[in-house]
């Protein structure tokens, strides 16, 4: 792809100072880039690079006065560091949007049914009676199990596994390594000891404009759905047990781990590391603070907590700090005890 | 496959009211359902569904009174709900059983030995000299290492990978994403302050009967073996070092962590986000509450735990409760320092 | 691979005890070996399978007092155990490095460069303009993203997915399922209460000589790079966040998390399933404990620190002793409000 000076100055609000009519096909950084490629300079510590660069064009910041003049056709923004970031993020799209069709090898059932514009990566499995949205992206090696619907504009990055029968809503994004539908852990203790596997027979919902870090894990309900509800944005190597629902725009940091049946709710923040037991409900709003330990229901909107077992934030923090001085509370019991023994000698 | 409304009451101990002759071969919701399918009504405010339903044969609970004839044959359970996930479940095994032979592409050593009726999916590779029992399903994109030994009827889901030398017994299911065996956590410090890597050379035994959730890590022994014994049950996410000993019908419930060389007993119950450090036993039946830090040997069976260091249950609880009334303990304190103060004046 | 009984008594510094042209191509044990195998004895109580051994070679102690003539040709170490391992892990090493060429099917880019001794196992996917070190082996089913560049005799295991432009030096080993370079978890809240993503176009550096663990995640940098720097050693199912730094020869345990943009110095040691959280500093030396929970920045260099929140790691054990007696600290108090109550009567 070619762009020209005047396309990119548009793009950006920018203004052009030099050749309007240059154009790029890649980018390099200010001290590397050659004829044909575009680059920025924002930290002024780079700026000697712009003298001798033989980059075609450059962003630069708007209060940039230059010390002599240049090659390289400029184009002057506020910002130059963040109008490079944004158009290269644009760049990666409309390349991750030209990626179409089917690579090979790949295994896709002939009952699958594949809109237009879709993407299959190759090594990548596609079981029976599965339906993919158009302009959906399913990178190499993943594996959707048979009668998995994945909607629209979804991407599904490498090595992602969705177990059968889960539903994917539209404009998903899963990240590597994550595994959609695996068998919640439920088991039957046997007279024995042993344990009876209890059939997980549900499946996974995630609806609309959800995005899932990578490596975590959403088990399928026993019966009926684990459902991630729409806009939920759910960090890596998070655990979500059969049947837990989440609510809408939830945010949830990594390694946390909701059990079985909980119900959290709508606009809820849940830090890092946290655990919530099984079968509670979390009312909106609430924010759960990193490595809490939640063991009963909230019931208040926008609560917040803290702490394992955790309870309000403000009076937990009170209480942390009041045991950091343990040590010296218990010197002023032994001392008060001495006294009041000789007061009443 | 087809089954009659006859096969199906007598798999449910169900009666059968209408033609006992019409069959099914598929599910459908009772809103849904179409000709030559199998539904089943349980919640009364779908009944509605069943006075137009085209099903051939509905699933009923026994309690059920029409108000009107109906077209589907009926069979009629005590629970319908359960008797329906009975039959699903039973159906999805069959079908799975019947997943049979090797899909390609995928890479089998010349070397490795597949008993009758094992199932290898698209992408998956087999090392030198592995051998995989009668039955055993390996699942797409799945990686067996060379000397890789796994018995019968196994289920490896999508992904799973088990490095060189492992060992799998019967009728293990192990979820997709899961590492067998990689390398132990081990490092010897240099003078220069850098770390040398420490072989690792032993492998994993993994009993029968066990199964594993997705993403958990099972590393290898440095030398010896790391071994999951008969009937244990793990989670998700869950790490488990070198050297670790997980005993007879143990469960360990998501994101736990085993340090190197502990030996944990039978039927212990450990709760999710535990960690445990290294070289120590846990003893038979002691009970682990979730987000447990123990850091020392359990001597006594059937004890119960908690908290960061995890002590006695039941003591810890005690202490917690305290611990949230600290400010008003320190208040009192001062409020005892003040009065003796003035008693003594 | 042939070696004589003189060979390997060179590389283990032993001494020969029988005819030293014997030579083996294989391992087994002592109670199982046959003709053409090495095998060792160090545990006394399998001296008796040495006197009816077909091993034609055996490792033993120099320690060692045989009750009788012995078949196989013996070698005398000091320990013979782990002259076993040492000769076990070498023969694995020359094995792996035997691991050269394109196992097929496999997905090459023909822009990508791939330097003598490559090894790219089956169902691996390397991308557009990738570069790949001489002497790195990348395993089956591994993704190496567009522009990645991987150094010298690297080791990428199974499984392993490398997003687009991450950067990994010479002598690294990445374990199964570990995920380089997914986006960080980077969101801007908008008016309505959802979200929006915010774009993620930096990468990941890893320098020489670091390994990493199986089934973990390092996200790539919002912009510039998240950082592992040379010697650093991590273990499985960590969490690294978006422009995170890892000094040198720093290590850490499994389950850990390190929050968004924080700067870990050199050599710290941070135990397992410890939480850190984002835009803080650690000193160099650092030691954190397991569990923790590190909610500021540590600016004293060889700082030892426990708890959540974490805190200095001695005073912090003092407190958590206390803290066990806080309902014997609680009665003391009633008593002494009590006394006291009584003398002022």
């Amino acid at each position: 792809m070619q762009f020209t000076a005047t396309q990119i100055a548009i793009l950006l609000n920018g203004t052009i100072e030099g050749n309007a009519d240059v154009s790029v096909s890649s980018f390099g950084k200010i001290e590397e880039a050659t004829n044909g490629q575009l680059s920025f300079l924002s930290n002024p510590k780079y700026e000697e690079y712009i003298y001798s660069s033989a980059a075609s064009i450059v962003i630069v910041n708007e209060s940039l006065a230059l010390k002599q003049a240049v090659q390289p056709t400029l184009i002057k923004v506020k910002d130059a560091y963040s109008a490079f970031a944004i158009l290269l993020d644009a760049y990666q799209n409309l390349q991750a949007q030209q990626l179409v069709g089917i690579e090979q090898p790949s295994q896709i059932h002939p009952t699958a049914v594949l809109a237009p514009k879709v993407f299959v990566g190759a090594f990548s499995y596609i079981g029976e009676k599965v339906t993919i949205g158009e302009g959906s992206k399913i990178y190499p090696q993943t594996f959707v199990g048979n009668q998995v619907s994945i909607g629209k504009n979804c991407i599904i990055h490498p090595g992602v596994k969705i177990y059968h029968h889960c539903i994917i809503g539209n404009n998903v994004i899963i990240h590597s390594g994550t595994i959609i539908g695996s068998d919640g852990f439920g088991f039957a203790p046997l007279a024995d000891g042993s344990y009876k596997k209890i059939p997980q027979i549900g499946n996974v919902i995630i609806e609309d404009d959800v995005e899932i870090g990578s490596n975590s894990t959403i088990d399928r309900a026993t019966m009926g759905s684990t459902v991630i509800k729409a806009g939920a944005k759910l960090d890596n190597l998070l655990q979500i047990a059969h049947n837990v629902e989440i609510g809408n725009h939830t945010v949830i940091a990594a390694q946390s781990g909701i059990s079985g049946s909980t119900k959290i709710g709508n606009r809820v923040l849940i830090g890092g590391q946290v655990g919530i037991v099984g079968h509670i409900h979390i009312a909106d709003g609430t924010k759960i603070n990193a490595q809490s330990g939640v063991s009963k229901s909230i019931k208040t909107s926008n609560t917040a907590v803290t702490g394992s077992p955790a309870y309000d934030f403000t009076a937990a923090l009170r209480s942390q700090a009041i045991a950091r001085k343990l040590p010296d509370l218990e010197k002023r019991i032994k001392d008060l005890e001495q006294q009041l023994s000789e007061l009443k000698k």
